[in-house]
């Protein structure tokens, strides 16, 4: 099904989903999301993205916030705009495969609950680990957009990205979003690869970036030569650094083209005041890193957030010192690994290994559960094949699957949800999924045990941090 | 002189000039600029700005920094790296007109002090306020970048720009600038405006933005394509907000195509990690306001900078609750003004008025010396006609004038060095051009009577403000 469009951007802003998990490790409560909802519903966007990726683990790890009743609130609040969730394939909204019978039953409380788009990804671009959920959310007849983990490998072209968008497309999607998660889609391939794809298929084209490494609003502008249909955008409080380029800019610079988007920057203004003042609500929440332009992400083609990562592992082990051994090492894991691109959980995976690496003084001398597994198949097809010698040092005589992850998994929905209900913990059915999600910590959240953490004093925010003898007059050259 | 040019992006760094102008106030030390300039000088830049704008009046008022001494020292360790100074035309570094014999003295002692390319602009873009200036730096052999000040009106389009760039060629100019001051030049206006140069004349274009509004990446990505010769970035320690564009993602952003710099992105990271270590030493200085995208600039069409000055006249004046009817005043005065272009002088010309006009409660019942000297035609010829109602307004039957401003001042070099040498001013000849830009504060800095202002203790940087709680895992969507 592809929707007939005019020469228009569509915008998805991202401020309520991916621009606070990229700066403030998703920390947004929903009592914060309300009013910037409620606002943003006026706008016209494409679609807000509100809901998956990391929003799950942090609502009942973190905030004592309801996912569930968060997805509501916001769609009594956003009739009128498609409200979108990043869906992780077979992994849903957590870190490993389950079952056909949960995936089905995920699509659909989260589409009965207020999901318009499921935007769904494999951290492989292994196919086979998105049609369970491709197929639950057509057969609802929500809008589908497949997702490319875009990474720059030898066994990643602009073809082999082409050929999976058109596979997409053939499964039913609606959409085909470029997710570029760290922030390394340079111009040139950004057209070449949107061009691509519009010759082969006659879809609509979204591009996701982060600005990480400042090349992204450079490559939203490539997007929007090369002819993009939607591009992802977060309000400008939220936006730039490891977050999207801000709605605000990209909309005003269509202003007077054929693209123009329809939207009104004064009407905007709104929207921008209210995230203001959030925004300075979580200061003390955003790490300067994550804001500040990092060129070592060039340098090293790493995502923002898998630095902070490494920084603060290797801080726990009093080996900070180690950080550009490690910087080394992993493109090392990942040839070995056979070249996965850099997203939840195979960052994880791969900068965990570097770093285990790198403290023992050799390659795989201990080896992480995660990694065993993922060689053992067990996440699905790796891009390029595991050389024997890597496989046998990492897994030894352990057995391999070749098949679908999921087909080795029965239903567990039923016997969770005994499970759960037996403990005491479901007072609505979309509980189970909470629970079979997060069997470790979701007991004590639905028993009502946790309280939400407590958001830091913000810093003092847009005035100058010292007293300091300000020239009268800022010159302006 | 057109120089004969490949197809590369040539890059001017801006570090050591705008960026800390635009985000530090023009503070950085010369001590602190050293280490710097030696790594750069290794880059292959095609020049680095490094003096001119602000810097001398920061320089004396504020660092009892030498100017002149500056210039020499960064000449010495940028022996393969040509220099740039940003000159106001007849204004050079100061805010009023100076007459022709100080502008070819001045011109004179930066270029035997070091300065290898005058980028010269006139914040009217009355050429007549250029002339002097381009000749005394054309004689020398210097390279001259005449600049056009970007803005707009219902008097500015792209063919009166295009028809400036002619006019600046033709005076002799090396290569033309677009200086976008404040950050608002659309990717669309960008491409039309350099291939209608380009068409014009043979000439090197180059680009200069801010990042103010976000779009000044976008635009770059245009001027690429249309054919830019060279672009104005910062390093990324020093970037975005209201400075440039990060110099490491223009270079990446290029890299394998037809336009690729040869500069070395892993060169950069010395310079970079140097940046890195100065901005942490001045951290306390940067206002959050500089460096965050701010939206209300494309609403406002204003600077960043200047935004902070209203903001800081307010407050000053306890009025913080006027400046939504500031933003709205500004474009009637700019508008009885003959839409001048916001730069320094005329963006505080403008911007004190407006203020002013709130505050009394009605336009122009008390004018400022400034605005009556503009409406004068002491400034030069602004790029429209000043309706008769409103010069009578302001300057009621004071007289008026059409010549070039500078016609009206008599020599005064000798005259002032004369007075300079009489108070015991000069140790060097370039003292009496530090005595004549700065009669009032310049008497004790030549005396020695001046002490560096303290740079206040830096923020803690690099790590998260307050404890928080981090997820060991931030998560990569
Ligand atoms: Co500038
Ligand atoms: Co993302």
């Amino acid at each position: 099904m592809t929707q007939s469009k005019d020469s228009r951007i569509y915008i998805t802003d991202t401020t309520l989903r991916d621009a606070h998990q990229s700066l403030i490790a998703t920390r947004l409560q929903t009592e914060d999301m309300i009013p910037i909802a409620k606002e943003i519903n006026k706008i016209g966007f494409f679609s807000v993205e509100a809901w998956g990726g990391a929003t799950f683990d942090s609502c009942i790890r973190f905030l004592n916030d309801d996912p569930w009743m968060r997805l509501r609130s916001l769609k009594e609040v956003l009739p009128d705009t498609p409200i979108q969730m990043l869906l992780r394939g077979q992994n849903l909204v957590g870190y490993r495969h389950y079952p056909d019978d949960v995936v089905e039953r995920f699509v659909t409380a989260a589409h009965s609950n207020g999901v318009d788009i499921f935007r769904i990804f494999d951290a492989l671009n292994d196919i086979r680990n998105m049609k369970s959920s491709i197929k639950a959310a057509s057969d609802l007849g929500a809008h589908v957009q497949g997702a490319i983990s875009y990474t720059t490998s030898p066994v990643h072209s602009i073809p082999t990205f082409i050929d999976m968008a058109e596979e997409l497309y053939s499964l039913g999607c609606d959409s085909i979003c470029i997710k570029d998660m760290a922030g390394l889609i340079m111009p040139e391939t950004t057209r070449e690869l949107i061009q691509g794809i519009k010759k082969r298929v006659d879809v609509l084209v979204d591009l996701h970036s982060h600005s990480t490494s400042g090349i992204a609003p450079m490559s939203y502008q490539a997007a929007i030569e090369a002819g993009v249909d939607i591009l992802d955008t977060a309000m400008s409080p939220f936006a730039f650094g490891t977050s999207q380029p801000a709605t605000e800019s990209v909309i005003a610079s269509v202003i007077g083209t054929p693209r123009e988007t329809g939207i009104d920057l004064l009407a905007l203004r709104n929207v921008r005041n209210l995230c203001m003042d959030v925004r300075k609500k979580y200061n003390a929440l955003v790490d300067p890193i994550s804001e500040r332009i990092d060129s070592d992400v060039l340098v090293y083609q790493l995502p923002g957030g898998m630095i902070s990562n490494l920084v603060s592992q290797l801080k726990e082990q009093d080996a900070i010192d180690k950080l550009q051994a490690v910087f080394d090492e992993i493109p090392h894991v990942r040839e070995d690994l056979g070249y996965p691109p850099l997203v939840t959980p195979t960052s994880q995976i791969v900068g965990t290994q570097a770093v285990l690496n790198v403290l023992m003084g050799g390659r795989y001398l201990n080896v992480t559960k995660e990694v065993k597994d993922y060689v053992r198949g067990l996440y699905g097809r790796p891009p390029a094949i595991i050389p024997d010698a890597i496989r046998q040092q990492i897994i030894d005589g352990e057995e391999m699957i070749t098949v679908r992850p999921a087909d080795l998994l029965g239903p567990i929905y039923e016997s969770m949800k005994e499970e759960a209900a037996g403990m005491g913990l479901i007072r609505k059915e979309e509980d189970v999924l909470t629970y079979i999600l997060y069997p470790a910590i979701a007991p004590a959240f639905l028993k009502g045990e946790k309280t939400a953490e407590v958001i830091p004093v913000p810093k003092k925010e847009g005035t100058n941090p010292v007293d300091f003898p300000h020239a009268m007059e800022v010159e302006v050259d």
